[in-house]
């Protein structure tokens, strides 16, 4: 009977990439028996309660294998329809071209560009050990569960997975189990010649443990395999070797990876499988079968651990404390808290650690660190321990320098309720920036911290010095980036992040020190701009400006106004994005149309078109910096107080 | 003597980042024995003529290693002065914080952010082999090189690395040997717990032979090491186990990694080392020593292979076809070449694959592929064959689906002469941001061609739909982005990127069929925009457009004049960088001020606020896509010619 499950699954797949005329085909043939004994005999799932918060995830990190996932997730009993399947890759159906995140019943994770779902695997698979640790020694059943991911040879030939998997020997993450569908060939042909790594030795290397299952369509041993993989005390990688597209007359070709199967190819495989050559055609009797074999594993775990789960929940404050773990969310009020700060000038990345600091050790669920630059982006809680293999009841996560990783690892542990935060240098972010498009996609309250956040930098030199990232990063959607002037702004940016739960956030930080501003206002930052300086009579002018170069912006204006008697307004803007999203009338309050407005932030030009009246009003960089103690940088870059200062007389008077 | 060389390399190294009051003394400490092993007796180099196309390259991928390398560089012979020693991390001196290409004499790439440099020394390796092949069999002494590179447990901790190294044993590149400074300490502290890859597993899994050097001190073992892995047939990485910071009070602390010496410890450290206790004291027998070394080693393989070069030269027509080679530059004139192209709406991908077919063939110096995704960027050239380990007289490399490493492997390729292209989807350019960036600041003749430009690829869904990455691109200094509407326009991209010798390009193409139009001009590329369809009598309006959405831009033209009398110009814009590098006149005489201007590019707003007339005027991107057909995803967003027509309709009549 597993054998017409299986042969079901492939139809099924194989019809609705027929269908949509679009699709992978290859993986569909290759991976099914590995999709089907996973299912059947190994994952805990709900396919009624798909969110069950201690079921094991399955992420399909090699994406493009959906129709696999779906016809499985399907005949295993998950909330899709047969419509669904007929509509694979449309809009308004449960079936995406790519696994989604919030689409798709049994979807525990967005993927589709290579190398994320390993890596977010890794992330989730930290997040349960994370987790477990924080719930009570009594209740530890409530988290309990293994992290599954089925990879393709591109998910390993993708530097993020192996950053990820180095990560995870290291901590020995033995509640992750890869599968891999190890096919020897993708979309440009044979791996051969181009991808020769000997993955015994190189998962050995980092720690891991290995299978090896020679023939992809014995089911028993893929099964031993996992059960096997189940009891190591370290991650395990089981490789399977499989023949793409395999019983399509194209079997083992290149071409069937991504190329829907012609009609008398499907009538021959659908021969061989032994199923009716009819679209769409389900086996009924498979199909129960599948059902009540999972419905017999799970069903008495999920019984239990509800059963569980209420107690927990009746005990006082556990749901407090716990309440994110578990899919509530907490609102936290920042605004009054008691913070103990000293009045001194200090970098914005030294006043947020000591925020952090106040804060974190009380929001059971944010957790984080840096990519080995934890001293220079000060993203540490002192107070709190190391995460180490024998220990995750810390805070602090070393990522080691592995920025990409980090990104995909944070994203996996938000998918577990987690809400993540991960540092290191602006000008870095690129190397992340797949990641955070991930967590933008999927809407997940990922925290990025990024310090250094402009050419003030100095003697580091281009490489370390921002320019166009700034921009990047605010062009996401979905994404809100917060660049803060002092420290009354950060206290408002972590009351926003605090109580952000369905977007990331990203916080600039600077390296160089700036003054406390007399009207700066942590309440306004929800609002993203408002007047740091109000005019005295009349505008004359409006400069806007972001972190760092806010003092100067608001010097200024204080300077113009007592030699020139020139009236300028100064707006603070620590979040372009929230502050779009305000009403009009909110918007031209600050922003009065008409009014000649500049604009002044060290990084690239492009976002502030929209603000400043005209090109000569941007005091903005568009040029990669050089190396020099700071005021070497300004006066390269024509930065300084004075030279802004007469521009924007010129402007002024003209 | 070598010991003194070593030491006065160290104390120089020590005394620059004193006097920076920044830098990084732990590299200095622990590597020095390595490059003035390496230096002094294995890198074919000729100090006088640090540009030799065919010396031994060196890449300090540790950049943060500067000091260390300036050091050597200056007590090699290389053109820097005392002064620039003095004068470390300051603007107008040859020591940058970071290494730079084209800043210091000896330097073959800029570094810094971590694993580009091992990159590019794989991109190095991949050059020489194909320049070699390239050469006529009888001079082949031309080119015959080795690259070296210095990386740390940061650079290998990177995914762009594995990427990288694994490639590079894929095709056995013989010529590469990785020294690798194990100290076994990253910024944040011990690697143990976070990165704990046994390397010689890890390396001997891809391919490569490993070296082990337990004492990072003993340079006779280093030497020997070295020596042993020219000869070997693969890729060697030395592991040399050294000590951070070694002989400072904070030897083995991670303190030392990134935080000067203070004066006592400078003191104690010098008095060991047998230094006299002044700043910047050189030792001038050490140094002439060291210096003669080097050039009794280096100038008879130098006066040879100028000899070599002079004969080679003087062959006729050697020049011509190998120019850019041995660095001179070709000029070419595609504007009138005889291209052979079928008039039909086709994809501009499928275009590009004409016309790269065309040119590419002749063009010895250009070389490319595609990161696993040819058969669908159709970037191949049909007429060559691959690159393999076995024979590199080919163009088609494949990088597998390793994007990161293939953009910092291409760079590596244009420092060493060649003009190589790579490609993948636009959407997956985040991928390789870190290493088009480093494209830009060294200025390399690096073509990106990124396909599936827009989210009408439709079926794959929101990951695969680029969104925000156009504005990415363009936002980054010294980058041209190009994005023809049709054929013409794409012989005129391929017309300036051919004769680009001095910034990267990146060509972006359309997977939907696309229309030739009219007027579409191959010439007018060349700056940036121009008209494609003039107003009959007066302007009442202006769409400025790009790629696929011109011809919808020109047909709503058309149907607004027929309709409704309504005179609209319509600029085709492919290139905005070349389009504002015009004079004010040009700009002006294309783009009127005070006429309503409309912008249609199926991508994020922020780059098109400083030509469009405000945000209504705007027919841009700014949310993530989803998956369905193509006409579904269009009627998601409102992306179609009714639609976009009744918009421009009210705004003209408002």
């Amino acid at each position: 009977m597993d054998e017409r499950v299986i042969a079901n699954i492939k139809s099924l797949g194989i019809d609705m990439i027929h269908q949509a005329k679009s699709g992978h085909p290859g993986i569909v043939l290759s991976a099914a028996p590995i999709l089907y004994t996973l299912y059947a005999n190994h994952l805990n799932v709900n396919t009624s309660d798909a969110s069950w918060k201690n079921r094991d995830r399955f992420v399909m990190s090699a994406g493009h294998g959906s129709a696999l996932l779906y016809a499985t997730l399907y005949m295993a009993g998950f909330n899709l329809d047969l419509e669904d399947l007929k509509n694979f890759r449309r809009v308004g159906y449960k079936t995406p071209g790519h696994p989604e995140y919030g689409v798709t019943p049994g979807v525990d994770a967005s993927t589709g560009p290579l190398g994320q779902g390993i890596a977010m695997a890794v992330g989730m698979a930290i997040a349960e050990k994370v987790s477990a640790s924080h719930t009570p020694i009594e209740d530890h059943s409530l988290i309990d569960h293994d992290i599954y991911t089925l990879v393709g040879d591109g998910d390993l030939m993708e530097g993020i997975s192996y950053e990820a998997t180095s990560l995870a020997g290291s901590l020995a993450l033995d509640n992750l189990i890869v599968l891999y569908d190890s096919n020897q060939i993708s979309l440009d042909g044979k791996t051969e010649n181009v991808f020769d790594d000997d993955m015994e030795k190189r998962f050995h290397s980092i720690g891991w443990d290995y299978e090896f299952v020679k023939n992809g369509e014995d089911i028993k041993t893929i099964d031993n395999a996992i059960s096997k993989a189940k009891k190591n005390k370290k991650p395990t990688i089981i490789e399977i070797r499989t023949i793409l597209g395999r019983g399509s007359l194209l079997e083992g070709n290149h071409v069937v990876h991504g190329k829907p199967l012609e009609d008398d190819d499907i009538s021959q495989l659908k021969q061989n499988l032994k199923i009716q050559d009819t679209a769409f055609f389900v086996d009924e009797e498979a199909k129960d079968y599948f059902r009540k074999k999972m419905a017999e594993r799970s069903d008495s775990k999920y019984q239990r651990w509800a059963s569980d789960y209420k107690k927990f929940s009746s005990k006082s404050d556990n749901l407090n404390d716990y309440a994110y773990l578990f899919g509530r969310k907490t609102f936290y009020n920042f605004l009054d808290f008691p913070f103990v700060l000293e009045d001194k000038k200090e970098a914005t990345r030294a006043t947020n650690k000591k925020i952090m600091n106040q804060i974190i050790p009380y929001i059971k669920s944010m957790i984080g660190g840096s990519a080995d630059l934890a001293s220079a982006t000060n993203v540490i809680i002192d107070s709190e321990k190391d995460i180490l293999k024998e220990d995750f009841s810390g805070k602090n996560i070393h990522f080691g320098v592995r920025e990409h990783a980090m990104g995909a690892i944070l994203n996996g542990m938000a998918l577990s309720n987690l809400k993540p935060y991960g540092s290191t240098f602006l000008t870095f972010s690129d190397y992340l920036k797949p990641a955070i498009r991930m967590s933008a996609l999927m809407k997940l309250p990922v925290t990025y911290i990024f310090s250094h956040d402009s050419f003030l930098v100095g003697q580091d030199g281009p490489t370390h010095q921002p320019i166009e990232q700034i921009s990047a990063l605010r062009n996401i959607p979905n994404v809100k980036v917060y660049r803060p002037c002092d420290k009354n702004e950060l206290i408002g940016c972590w009351n926003e992040i605090a109580n952000t739960y369905h977007h990331p956030s990203i916080l600039l930080l600077s390296r160089t020190e700036v003054e406390t501003l007399e009207n700066s206002q942590a309440k306004e930052v929800q609002r993203g701009a408002y007047i740091i300086r109000k005019e005295s009579k009349q505008i004359d002018g409006i400069i806007v400006a972001t972190g760092s170069e806010i003092a100067m912006a608001y010097h200024l204006a204080e300077s113009l106004w007592k030699g020139q008697q020139i009236d300028m307004r100064v707006v603070s803007m620590p979040c372009m994005e929230s502050f779009f999203a305000q009403d009009i009338t909110y918007q031209e309050s600050i922003l009065p149309k008409e009014k000649l407005t500049f604009v002044i932030e060290a990084a690239s030009s492009s976002d502030w078109y929209r603000i400043a009246s005209n090109k000569d009003c941007l005091f903005t960089v568009d040029q990669f910096g050089v190396s020099g103690t700071k005021d070497e940088v300004i006066n390269y870059f024509h930065y300084d107080f004075n030279s802004i200062k007469n521009d924007i007389l010129r402007q002024i008077k003209k």
